[in-house]
């Protein structure tokens, strides 16, 4: 059997946390909480566990009571029209089936699909599965801001969508409402859609905000917005994310869904409808990340790491002083098995691995995770 | 946006549940039982939802302890070697997610892939969506097995992958061990792959058995063999599902697994493992659905359906005796509005809708809903 995608490997998630675990390395690669999700929501999983009629499929789009409370949710976070639960939100395995399927709905061969690098790892190869070409525009280093202008002469006929990612992982970078604004006019001219995967939309520090692509009706009316409760409750082991997208779009986008998973775990979806009516996880999220980010850089400044600022996400990135000429593959391999800290080389996030010596951290952690951590980075 | 499937509708089986349920008919169309799963299960379910460190991301490939329990049951089963969990073994967010991606990581475009009609309604728009072309060959009516002469002919040197589903949906028809040692046969001249759908692997009747792909080591080297937790244990809602292949096939699986939807919730994989090692469940499951067939059968006889034999599945196929030109897909809806039960129209699972005049029934539901639909059937 000849691969599809000769070129790609497992995961560098996968890979980094299985390092890490036979290294008994502290993971900060792979991004995911080491504490659980609040209680309301873990007891509300118990409960539908034991509830009758609970354990059938679940509507293909998404349970209603959950879609409801999407669209609810929605329109109160971001001051817009409350999606149509019936005809504009699908709920799905992750933020990762979503992201695929949109990919499988929209993409033909030949399309050309517009891509900010470093770009999280499946964006490529699930691109070129459809047929699609990745065409590729550096963010500028070290702000990992688009620069439009680039932006815009990537455009082309045949861009059949762009994608874009704020916060931003693995920079933490946040799209602003002039950056938002500047992509609806670079697009009014296509026929391009847009991808706007914004699963760490609850994560955004220092008092900025958001900009979600559907506060913006130039782009909401062309856009396949992404979320994640994986990652808004600490619980990226249930696999429930969603698609927001105007009627036309979530057709397309069910159409590909019934096929590919056709529906997620029902005593999930109404663990999360129990809790989702209640705006403390979310409100209380940026604080809460904050609180762990100061916590790390603080530590880190001791070290011979130097820590980018960031202004969103649960990653934080760092330059470090290398002492060899290895790249940053081999170095973020030494650091989990001599230092006992396991981190993603940012190269795994550009096509051609290009290395800009710099590794990913993840400050989901627990204070006595980050000082433990900080404690071993210190003495590198 | 113009569709990639533009003749692909909403699956069959959401749209005749959500007629049934609005018509509050008895839903014995969509493939679910109206029972729960066993308390083992859920009460392991409410206690993994309850455990600390459950909640975040499972391996790629599945949980370790899962795929070994899969491992041990399927050695035991089916008096194999058993498959290895590391390499040959991969968890998917059900028996759906691994079709999907099976057919993903092995079609290109231009390759051809056979199929046995009538077929699971995705089949089909999934190989299309891989650049595929689907190769229809009937299956001989009322007995549904294949002519193994058609086959033949179908095969060509662009086939790449042929798809098998013992027991079958719709009609229930069991492959023999005659019928795997032929198809063995003819692929050995091939470079085609096999894609075994046995997901209704517990549900063989009268005393015959499941012959499954991974029993004839020339198929075994080729083939994709999936199965589903959901039927086994009566939780089609939680969508956990498996593909047991050969290293080199189970490798291109697991690279596009990553993508589509990387992991499978935990707590629902760490429950099921708990229960695996029991046997009780499958070694009791084809009683208790022969017990289901015959009561259905049974009162049906009564009725001016007449019912096809049924081998295996919790599926029975009925001639309708029609008393119009109507078509099935018409019968189906009327049956649902009409009489207060809900059916699937065997034309469904044709490319082309070929009717046959028959509706499919599912019997895995309670003897009580069995009997109050029978009641309606027979007042027909
Ligand atoms: C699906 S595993 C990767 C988790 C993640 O989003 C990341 O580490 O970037
Ligand atoms: C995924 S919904 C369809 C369930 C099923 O297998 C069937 O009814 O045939």
């Amino acid at each position: 059997l000849t691969s599809k995608l000769p070129d790609v490997g497992t995961s560098i998630f996968s890979v980094m946390s299985q390092l890490a675990a036979e290294c008994g390395a502290i993971n900060l690669a792979q991004g995911f909480p080491d504490y659980d999700p609040p209680q309301a929501l873990t007891e509300a999983l118990a409960r539908h566990a034991r509830t009758s009629g609970h354990h059938q499929y679940a509507p293909m789009p998404g349970l209603p009571r959950l879609r409801e409370a999407i669209s609810h949710k929605t329109a109160a976070v971001y001051g817009v029209a409350a999606p149509n639960p019936d005809t504009e939100i699908t709920v799905t395995s992750g933020a990762t089936e979503a992201l695929y399927a949109v990919l499988a709905a929209v993409v033909r061969p030949g399309d050309e699909v517009l891509v900010l690098e470093p770009a999280y790892d499946l964006y490529g190869p699930a691109i070129r599965l459809q047929g699609g070409t990745p065409v590729y525009v550096p963010l500028r280093v070290p702000e990992f801001t688009p620069d439009w202008d680039q932006v815009k002469a990537a455009l082309s006929p045949r861009t059949r969508l762009v994608m874009i990612n704020t916060p931003h992982n693995p920079s933490g970078a946040v799209l602003s409402a002039q950056d938002m604004n500047t992509l609806a006019e670079l697009l009014a001219d296509t026929n391009a859609f847009l991808l706007s995967d914004e699963v760490y939309e609850h994560m955004v520090f220092d008092g900025q905000r958001h900009h979600s692509a559907l506060q913006v009706p130039a782009l909401a009316e062309r856009s396949f917005v992404l979320s994640s409760f994986g990652k808004t409750y600490h619980a990226t082991g249930w696999k429930v994310g969603y698609c927001i997208a105007p009627p036309a779009l979530t057709a397309e986008v069910r159409r590909v869904h019934q096929f590919l998973t056709f529906a997620v775990s029902t005593p999930a979806q109404h663990a999360l409808a129990d809790v989702l009516a209640d705006a403390e996880q979310y409100r209380t999220l940026p604080a809460f990340y904050q609180q762990k980010r100061d916590l790390f850089v603080g530590l880190l400044q001791a070290s011979r790491f130097e820590l980018l600022p960031v202004p969103g996400s649960y990653f934080a990135l760092a330059r470090y002083h290398q002492v060899s000429a290895e790249g940053d593959a081999a170095f973020a391999q030494r650091l989990t098995r001599e230092c006992g800290v396991a981190v993603i080389p940012v190269s795994a996030f550009y096509h051609d691995g290009l290395d800009q010596g710099l590794i990913r951290f993840c400050f989901a952690k627990r204070d006595e995770t980050l000082r433990l951590a900080a404690e071993r980075l210190c003495r590198v």
